[in-house]
């Protein structure tokens, strides 16, 4: 710890970087980094956005390029994500900035991606689907993990599915994305014999709207699938990363 | 009129077919018996058993006998069934007793069957369904519609269904009765030109359970469905008849 | 298929005219456009405004037209339906576009609309319910299905239902819009004797608003009747489309 | 109050009516009995049966009639009424049970009961509706309000209410129970200028099964109509009986 | 009916109110106005702003006004009511406006209203509950029922109820308004023997928040309640209209 | 820890007891038994019946009197009841069995009951509700504290309330039991500046039965309560004897 | 009195303290404010700002100074906050304002703050929380309790609460606001002795969002715990004061 | 084929085997028996018992050994599983029949059980939790992966579950089942690195019960969980299966 310390002293590490390595988590106005969430639980933190004012989402993000050289932030509104670009621009003016939909990826030139030898397959049924598509691919590549994403499969045209059978099938675990009536991961499930993680997605209206229908149908499959929440691609993608990342080791 | 009160007074009607033939409907003890419905709305009327006594029952479908030649019972208890059974081996020894699940349809010799050139295909998901298709496809066949029948096509085994295709493409409207996440209807409308109306099935458990996630799923439908409620083989089956009718009417 | 791709290389098929010939689909930024669901399914397919960016509806609506000639717009909002005016003025400048409610009908003149001998009727409760039915409307017009409308015929003044029995009983097939307890496609279903389709509005407040407790009238409702979700003046239309066409080929 | 311990003391009066008098309740070992509540609401209490034992039942059936000489106990299960019935033939032999479904109504020859000139009409669409009719009409003949009754009036067949309109009229408050999709308060009130009070009755299945479509229905009624709880054929009559109280009294 | 078109004839009935003459309503852009509602239901109808453009809202009253020389809006908003004023300041410029809340009574100066003896009470628990008891005073007051208020008696502080208890009992009918938990109208009717109309208002937050609970409360409430649906003051003051409009007559 | 297993050794201490010495808890086949709830927690560990066989309710309560000298039952069945009395009959034939509603109570002569000078008082709105109460009270005297209970004093007719005031006034904490629309916390928290715990008791029927509307009411209410589930007597009694024990505790 | 009255005619008291003197409480324009509410229920009354206008929340904070000194207004916008601080800059220059989210603090420095020897503690999961722990926190510091905050240890990380053990069994009573989930509260509760209050926090998403999850969680614990609605900040701060005002007066 | 065909004429092979060869499933009067499910699927069909009688129970468990060599029957009934032993006992003697709680794996001598380099963790909240980690326990056992089971560590005591986090950690991948709150499977996935799939158990009364709760918490959980319907073991053993083949096949 005297080593620490004295980085702090001589500048060599930031105050955060040391707490960081300290306690695990730096503590700002915004609230808790968990820096050490990844040699934790084996998957980096990330930022919910929604909710947080666009101060907080920037300190937080800086926080987490400061102490682990990546950031993830998801449910990002445009007044964040502009606020995000702008600091980042000037803090990290190297820094690759990688938004997809409501989520947003930032890594330094410092960052070393970890790699590990497994493919995590994302399936959606329409478009409506895709950003909460984007959120799982972005978590599983933020954790190194490659990712084959099918879209517009949906299971109202079968022979879509179908044609992309052979894809679905080489992946290690599948997410599949799907609102309405969330048919899709059902018939998947049929269809491969790699574990499926179903996600409800809130589109559809009246009765069973807002993804509930999707996942009372999920819940009730008569073929085997766990779920997560309603929309919830990081989940899903953070659990499909915990289970692709054991494959990818035993691989080694 | 004369004529019909001639027709009681010298027993060559009964006072319930006397009744009917005036008024379209019998009133007994049991509550009224609707035998003006066929000509009304073209599907004769259906009792429903469930909630009535068994001897509420019997004498319901023995005034349908009376007045139609033909009883139609749904929901039927066991107990209701073997009340109804000895009580027709005494007033109609000859008739014909279709015992199918929890529905019972009975027609005495007299009866004319109506023949229409129309088919109703029904499809089911696995065997719980069974029932609730019995319901429906007594209700056509009551009302002279051919009825082609496919059964355990669930989507959890694509195959299946895509096997049985010609057959589900030839009839004139299609039910499809299914459990669970209820996605069959979903998925054969896709794939056929026909109207297809969903049933829900009140099978599965937890969260959706009890037939919920099924008729939310089917009304989320991101193809054509029209939809019944939870277990209404009954009204499936008679919206069915009433479209197959006028196909039929049509062709001649 | 080598004809095809002379066709595109000499300019007298456009690529998209061409990938839908093929595929039966075109794919473009904002998704696929089911070219084919008219062969398919019998009814064209719509687009489904809600949830996408004007950019995304004006870019469907054209290969809609470029393939199809006609094109179909369901729940859009006044800024998508501007812009989607605007394109198709430049676009197709002799199309003609037909805007009721948030659905617009839009056809070039070279669009041959099919020609049926068959009848829909439309019926609604009261003002509110005009913009689903126009929807359901718009859909049975599309696949060139008569249609016979009758408004303002609430419940609550059983007169006027009565009044225009005679229109309601010779269409060969019904749609019934009602909001708040939804008691009107019951009412209707037990004086005429053809199929009856009801349509939940999402009207009403309180316990039961937004369209549930007409859903669940419907659903429960002591009559035969088919139901959609709520709101889906569209499903209700092309359902009803499929039964009337059925019953035209059956007519010729 | 010395007068009325006197009476208690030389057996004129029995420990009962006299805490009745004084206090206006009776305390035992099954509870409270409310003696003086036809004075202070103008209906007299009622024993609500169900989740109390056979003894309780009956205790509080006697002290009823000991202090106002008739009982009315709703919600009775057959065994709690064979023990009321049974006690009563030894208590007050001359007394006359009255038992329609699950209500009873005793009285014994000392019962003099009021005389209003007011009615209540009450309307069932069909049988299941009956013992909830039952309670209602039992609650308004113990305040002495005649009673109107027509049943199996449902809306599927539209006549049978037309045919009864004349008697609805001419009551001064009408209760209308009906369950399933719950519509025909609506339509009665639809036809009548007399305050209609609807009574959601517990029948159906699936979705908006055991009363609820019902309810909400008629909660979201466009006409003018109030409501009571599912079942709650007592609320409804009490309700109906405080109306007409005040009509008969203002006629008199 | 020849009198009737000359009189339109020679100018001097309107077109409209020769319709509200002959058939009882008015058909315009804006929908049917019930011109003879009054007559057949007793309560003259109101408009029911919400949903409705500005310009339709204007266009039934004006409609209103001209066949009943009062026309009665019901949850306007601020705009719909600038219109309805700047409308009216033209074409009635002597008319009262009377704007409580959301509700805006109009009257001109030939309207002769009713006058009836009978009181309906009203009385709520707190500020919020204002809005929904205006909208119920309104429409007694445009019956001609005279109305006693009583603000601001919620049950936390019970003395503040008990302190008005007189007036409340003097009432012929009680309308009582409650959100949150809504026993307000639960401790009323256990202290006064006329009847009580309970209205839950849709304040409260969280579970059973937006008036859930307080509707649920009314209808398990363990003494003598009728019920309407959440915030729907109209429904209320209307019956309370059919009951007190009874006891007027009776009176005289 | 050498001294404890000694006495194991002479058998001066059964093993059961060693090891609620040692780990807190004794394992048997029906679970485990909290044995260091009330050093840990304050509150003995109570045995929660419901969904247990009687021989695991009879093996836990031995386990309970073995190592605390006294027993408390929750939702016990007649039948687990019965098992229960004649196994202690056996093993401890000078226990104090004490049985309220679905609670049983047993304590050996050897138990010393704890004593604080704190008083909880427990109010119910009716028969129904003394079940649950039952629980509260005897979760409370097994911890020492002083109950005072008032029974049958509902909403329905306020003086019995207002009657009991200065008791509950003179409470350290009041627990309020009531069913159907749960006013009665809200009412008597209205009155008294004690902390009041409000527990919602499974009566009512329709529309918020089961305690619904009353837990919705409670959490609702406009004055200040702390609510427990529905039922939860055992919780609230135990919540009680936290706070009363703390203040028993400064009163020392 | 007349001393009251000859003081306001003197000018040494205002109309509204005379009025709050005398009858507990002061009517305005914006409502009641219950000035005795401190002696009669222990805590002085909050100000619910939401639903409120800007000028009808000034006016009873204005009251509530003037009468008690100091004015708690929970739930207020920005502009209500903005409204009320420039109102308060005028008329009581030297009060101090402490706006904590949307919770604002006002005390005059005539204020004379009680003071108790008792603390709660109150602890939440994380950011999101805040603002209801906010609310709670300044309830309890109003009515003069020392207050120990402990802030973002939700069960994700469960060393964090272990590290805080200390302070949180310090306390007298604890406070435990969770969104999400929900298990903080059963989590701290089950490591303490001291009653707890569980405040669910509407954050989550999706099914169980809104604090659903949360508050069915809190009731369903499997610890001891009593619960307040969702977001009830003050409930929790008032229930808790309640507890501790008893506590500090048997400690003196 | 022909060879196939040779073998069932001359008795080597059962006309289900074939069938099961030739079409991957099997049918018979209970339905269909999927033979190849596990080559397709990874993981062998189970027999769902509920809902099925005795006799189709033992129809499809016989066809499962006598095309499997074991079987495998879930939510089975006393009576179900008798019929099933009995029947088992004649056609397989030396067969092994496991039952736990309600599930049964029957295995013949000549089953060869696959063995796979994994393990599944298994945990459990409480003792009411038992059944539905018996049913994921024996899937994965059936498919050869070693499970590693800690019983009784609910969150309300922590320790507990801490001093068990060594096993936790060794799986591969966790499943955890908890009733009431449900909060066990977000501490122990905030503990561990691996995959959990949390199994919501139908525990828990009032508000939330039934296991509601437990799910929604799941849902909303703070940490990285996927989720199963409630009481699904079936699944959770299923798709921890799929995860864990997948990792055996890594390390091979």
């Amino acid at each position: 710890m005297r080593e620490l310390l004295e980085a702090v002293a001589d500048g060599s590490l930031s105050p955060a970087q040391a707490e960081a390595e300290l306690r695990g988590y730096v503590t700002g106005d915004a609230g808790r980094f968990d820096a050490a969430r990844q040699h934790r639980r084996g998957i980096p933190e990330a930022i919910f956005a929604a909710g947080k004012s666009a101060e907080q989402v920037v300190e937080l993000a800086e926080t987490a390029l400061e102490t682990t050289e990546r950031a993830l932030v998801t449910r990002a509104s445009d007044r964040q994500i502009e606020a995000l670009e702008s600091s980042i621009a000037n803090s990290y003016p190297d820094a690759i900035v990688d938004r997809r939909g409501t989520t947003v990826h930032v890594r330094t030139p410092a960052y070393d991606p970890p790699s590990l030898d497994a493919t995590v397959g994302i399936a959606t049924g329409g478009t409506v689907d895709g950003p909460v598509a984007d959120e799982a691919e972005l978590v599983c590549e933020d954790a190194g993990i490659a990712v084959d994403r099918v879209d517009d499969v949906g299971v109202a045209a079968l022979d879509r599915i179908l044609d992309q059978l052979d894809r679905l099938r080489e992946a290690d675990v599948l997410i599949v994305c799907a609102g309405r009536e969330g048919a899709l991961p059902t018939v998947v499930a049929g269809l491969v014999d790699v574990p499926v993680i179903g996600v409800p997605v809130s589109s559809g209206y009246g009765f069973g709207g807002d993804g509930e229908a999707a996942l009372a149908g999920m819940l009730q499959s008569c073929t085997i699938l766990s779920v997560v929440n309603v929309d919830a691609g990081f989940v899903a993608g953070a659990q499909a990363t915990l289970i692709a990342r054991t494959i990818g080791a035993a691989r080694e």
